[in-house]
This record gives C-alpha cells, sequence and structure tokens, in this order.
C-alpha cells in the first residue's frame, strides 16, 4: 500500500482533479491513501506540522521523505526503488512537507530521501507530480506502456 | 517576450484549465505565446517534428531546450538567468519536445539546454511545471512573495 502524508489544501480545481485521475488510475495497482494535513501559519510551523505527521506515521512502513537536497534519480531507477521495497516491506509512506518544509525530526525518521529537482515546486503541483510518477513507476513495473 | 514552443495536444482537461491559469498570471509580466504543433505518429517522426519546430522558430531569439541530460539549476538560478537573457535579448524561446524527445538539429540550436529533472515527465505535466516555474522566476525577479 502507498500512503502519502502532505501538508496544505490544494485549492485550484484543476490541481484537486489531476490529483484525483492519478488516484484512480494508481487504484488498478495499489491501495493509495492520502492523508492531508492542516498547514499552520503562526507560531511554531515547523514543529506544529512535526507533531501532526507524526501522529500518522506508522513507524513500520518504509519511509520516503521528500526533500530538495535528497537522492536524485530516473524513473526507472524510482521503478526498481517501489519494487524493491515491497519485497520486505508491504507499506511505503511518502511524505511532503508544506511551505517551510520539513523539521529534521522527521527527516531522521526517513529511510529515503528523494528528491525530483533542484527546482522549487508548489505544494500543489508537487502532489500532482509525485503521484504520476508512482503511477509511471507502477507502469514501469508491470512492463505496461506509458506515453510521455 | 517569452515564446513556448512545443509538441503535442494537451487532452487533460485540468492540464489545459492549469496552463491557462498560469499563462494569465504571466501575462501580467510578459507577453507569452505557447505554439502547439501537431506530435506525429508515424514515419520520421523525429524528423517531421524538427522539420515543423524549424518552422517556428525565430533564430534571433535566446533559445532554452528542455532535455532531461541538461543543465540542472535551482529556481532562484533561473530567475536570474531569465533576467540577463533579457538584457541582451528581448525575446527567450523554450522549445519541449514530444514524447519522442528532440532532433539533433534542434538541440544544436540551443543557446541553453535546460533539465527540471532527472525524472521523466509526461508532456503535458512537463508544460504546467515549466510555466509555473517561469512565472515563479517573473516573481522571485520582481521580489514578490511566493509561497511554495
Amino acid at each position: 500500500m502507498i500512503k502519502i502524508i502532505c501538508v496544505g489544501k490544494i485549492k485550484e480545481k484543476f490541481y484537486r482533479e489531476a490529483i484525483e485521475e492519478y488516484k484512480k488510475r494508481l487504484s488498478k495497482y495499489t491501495k493509495i491513501e492520502i492523508i492531508e494535513l492542516k498547514d499552520e501559519d503562526k507560531g511554531s510551523i515547523l514543529e506544529k506540522e512535526r507533531d501532526s505527521i507524526l501522529s500518522k506515521i506508522d513507524k513500520k512502513d518504509y519511509i520516503i521523505t521528500l526533500q530538495i537536497e535528497g537522492n536524485n534519480i530516473s524513473s526507472s531507477e524510482m521503478a526498481t526503488k517501489i519494487e524493491n521495497i515491497f519485497i520486505t516491506n508491504p507499506n511505503i509512506t511518502f511524505i511532503i512537507g508544506g511551505s517551510y518544509g520539513l523539521h529534521d525530526d522527521i527527516k531522521n525518521l526517513s529511510n529515503y530521501k528523494l528528491s525530483f529537482s533542484k527546482m522549487t515546486f508548489p505544494h500543489q503541483l508537487f502532489r500532482v507530480i509525485l503521484l504520476e510518477q508512482i503511477y509511471r513507476s507502477f507502469k514501469i513495473n508491470n512492463n505496461e506502456l506509458y506515453h510521455k
């Protein structure tokens, strides 16, 4: 099963629709759950977001954090990584931070730090990018044709 | 002025809406034109697409090709790059290939080869990603706040 823990609401209708579409496509291959947490806007933002993320993490899962300074891998390397994780663990949890990133306590729990780009994307768009790439991984692992 | 030459139709409604939204936001800062070319599906695909791209290129423009093997830069580096180009050239043309990439003749015309990621994205999603990042560049160059 794939879980995505993420911070912040999707405000744009087109992004919500894109996310729903990839969730639907992915459901052919795996159970998928998106856990959307409230983004904080005052006080110790990172600490508050850390606490709400921690309350949702199952530490038995394989945890992949999305961090700009993480590993850059290709789509086929990501597919292989996901395939290999599922040999030993039935659940992968991806964690995407909010506008202020992730607290170090969350980064320290991570089994693998993943980066898609040196560029910064808005969290709404990034959720689409991640879902598409997970979907692509399953297509690759099932030897199915997938047009760019 | 920003021109984007790209190959292939945007089929998904949510991607068309996302593209329209970023075009609208960008129009506050610059003239923007998206030149969408037909993707070929048989015969010498790359050569045909090369010819239609060539017919749209103005060689006086500063040409940036999007290639997976291009330079990886951060959002602020991209903003600086765009700012610097506009000092000497009023027009930047970005070129995004179709499912089969770009012909070498197009790559050879390029003034700068840009890569967003080692990962492969679908061309529909990639057009959104590029537009968002150009928009982000203008926000950065205008010292405007832009939430992630």
